[in-house]
């Protein structure tokens, strides 16, 4: 029997959202992760020269693959060969690679709840076992190495997101190392999804690669380097995945765009124009922790990265999905329900992306104010 | 256990073809089934256009979707519905897809022997059984509704690819209804890769959907829309298999580059300039019909379509990938040995690809005419 797998419901509310609009009403896409600026302005232009000259086949850019080297390089101190990069049609096919080389059909891989949606799912999909390990506010929704070392039998592997989905936290260094430790000791592959590094406030987003050399590193040019639609991701693999990893690339999904490995050469480079939206997002982040607990959205996973709010919406209400519907059609605001990150305490949170300008944050808080006012509150579930 | 799958032989002739280009060689590109022009004039615009005014997050195109039925409708007289295309990047993410939803592991999907590398690949990299059924000249290179209903047991699926790769040859519609009444009466999946249509040198390429309403069709905007680097294909699925196929793509993959998809949409009806390129092949196809059976290539599948010639070569090697790297090396022309496409008999055969300028093709007879001549004959295997 194939898998059956959940929606993500978050698109559930931006259908609703998009149907608002094209009756007329003013929006704010809140509802999901992406940057609403787009591609640094060199990129563009590179794109631009590419297309009036290349014919654009089938295609890997060596140049990319080097650039993202002198990235590890530069930024986690970690030499890494080219070889080791695989570059891909986004985040989320590196992610179907890295489990495809990795685990068979049976084999069970541990995922934080709260976490990206899309893990659940594609274990699923793949017939491998997702194993939900739930983080609350003590282990600030993140997997700890104590967790991991506790899981009884030990999984074949562990997804780990830092800084996470929909919370944003971020695992500091010596728990990546403690992580890392205990799944060598058990042996545990470990496949990091790096998808937010960039994206941090204040506090340094280390890489596991650090602390773990054989682990799998996923990434992608959709966040920080603003090319969401792009498609443009890459795999990090140990020298000793090298051939599986290039095998199933070329099968399964061939190459990534042309065009988006030109440009994203380039935007690696435009560094300046990419640390404005950052002050962006950072602006964002302060005007909505500033707001929301006054408006009864006091609980709140600390968000050192990422540009998301995770809100524990439970003195309002045991339906987020309802919840943020009703949101969006008394105000406008589109926003994440939690059920899609976490299918038992979900039901209690809420996902505020503010991957958006500033006057948008500024315009959702006067909005979204009187309509908690308004709700009845009850004690926090 | 993960799976071990094969790699893509053609990629090291590549490797060395690049390799002997770097040291200065002349080198004609036949390995790879690529076409060696770029997208439509009007599409590159459109994609200027585009790059200036998107910011481009992650998008599917309704235009595209309903552009795409308007084509079934057209070119095939089958009303489909927008909600039943997926679109994908690329038609190889398109098959994973479509397998995903189909087939659990442990299940058994015919293809035809030869056939493309990645059939074989992708379905050992999901643990489904690929059950080859040897195709020879009897049998055009193609499978049959008589080999299917003689299969025992039934498989669960088939992979059905007309025009083929590396063959060319092409199943004429009442043939695609007898493989279509088989599959239906014994309850096997078909998944019909139509990457090649539109590509044909007199026949007509009849969609599986014109036989069976419920089949899966893979095609993509990498051959008759030469736009291989731009990563685009779809997935049309039956009313069914709407549900799991979105969640899959919303999981697995996400969304395809969106601006390939603004690009794709105008290069559906930019068709002189895309029959254009057919008039190129064609004209290749015929030079090198006259001129192989000359120098010894005269067993050839009937190139139907594609632009692909898949000889015999028993009367030359036992070794097909040898035979390909040493006929670059003297002569600078790339081509694909046969073993990836045959694991049985495909080391007695090549497979050249012909979507290459009109000069390249006749600098290429020019080269290998005297290289064959030299070569040792010994009566056919």
């Amino acid at each position: 029997m194939t898998a059956q797998i959940d929606p993500f419901y978050a698109i559930a509310v931006s259908g609703l959202a998009h149907r608002l609009k094209a009756e007329g009403r003013s929006i704010i896409h809140m509802e999901f992760g992406q940057p609403s600026t787009g591609a640094p302005a060199a990129a563009i232009a590179a794109a631009h020269r590419v297309l009036d000259n290349d014919p654009m086949g089938y295609w890997e850019s060596p140049a990319l693959k080097a650039r993202i080297c002198q990235h590890y390089a530069e930024t986690y101190g970690v030499e890494v060969d080219p070889s080791r990069i695989l570059l891909t049609c986004g985040a989320s096919p590196a992610l179907v690679l890295a489990l495809s080389m990795s685990f068979a059909p049976g084999a069970r891989v541990a995922i934080a709840r709260p976490g990206y949606v899309a893990y659940r799912n594609t274990l699923k999909a793949m017939h491998i076992e997702p194993v939900e390990l739930p983080c609350g506010e003590a282990e600030r929704f993140q997997l700890t190495a104590a967790a991991l070392a506790a899981l009884e039998p030990a999984p074949d592997g562990v997804i780990i997101a830092s800084p996470a989905n929909p919370t944003g936290t971020i695992i500091p260094r010596d728990e990546l190392q403690a992580i890392a430790d205990v799944c060598a000791e058990r042996g545990i592959t470990v496949i990091s999804d790096e998808i937010y590094h960039g994206i941090s406030y204040g506090q340094r987003t280390p890489s596991m690669l650090e602390v773990l050399p054989d682990a799998l590193i996923v990434n992608s040019f959709s966040k920080y380097f603003s090319m969401a639609g792009w498609r443009l991701g890459w795999l990090l693999v140990p020298p000793s995945g090298i051939d599986a990893a290039r095998a199933r690339m070329g099968n399964l999904f061939l190459t990534p765009p042309s065009l988006a490995q030109h440009a994203g050469l380039v935007a690696m480079d435009c560094r300046e124009e990419l640390e404005g939206h950052l002050q962006t997002y950072a602006r964002n982040r302060e005007l909505l922790l500033a707001a929301l607990p006054g408006m009864g959205l006091g609980r709140i996973a600390p968000p050192d990265g990422a540009f998301y709010i995770y809100a524990d919406i439970s003195e309002f209400t045991d339906d987020s999905l309802e919840f943020c519907q009703q949101l969006l059609r008394d105000t406008g605001v589109a926003t994440a329900p939690g059920i899609d990150f976490d299918p038992v305490e979900g039901r209690h949170f809420m996902r505020i992306s503010f991957a958006v300008s500033t006057p948008e944050v500024e315009d959702a808080i006067q909005r979204i104010g009187p309509w908690f006012a308004s709700r009845n509150r009850r004690p926090s579930a």
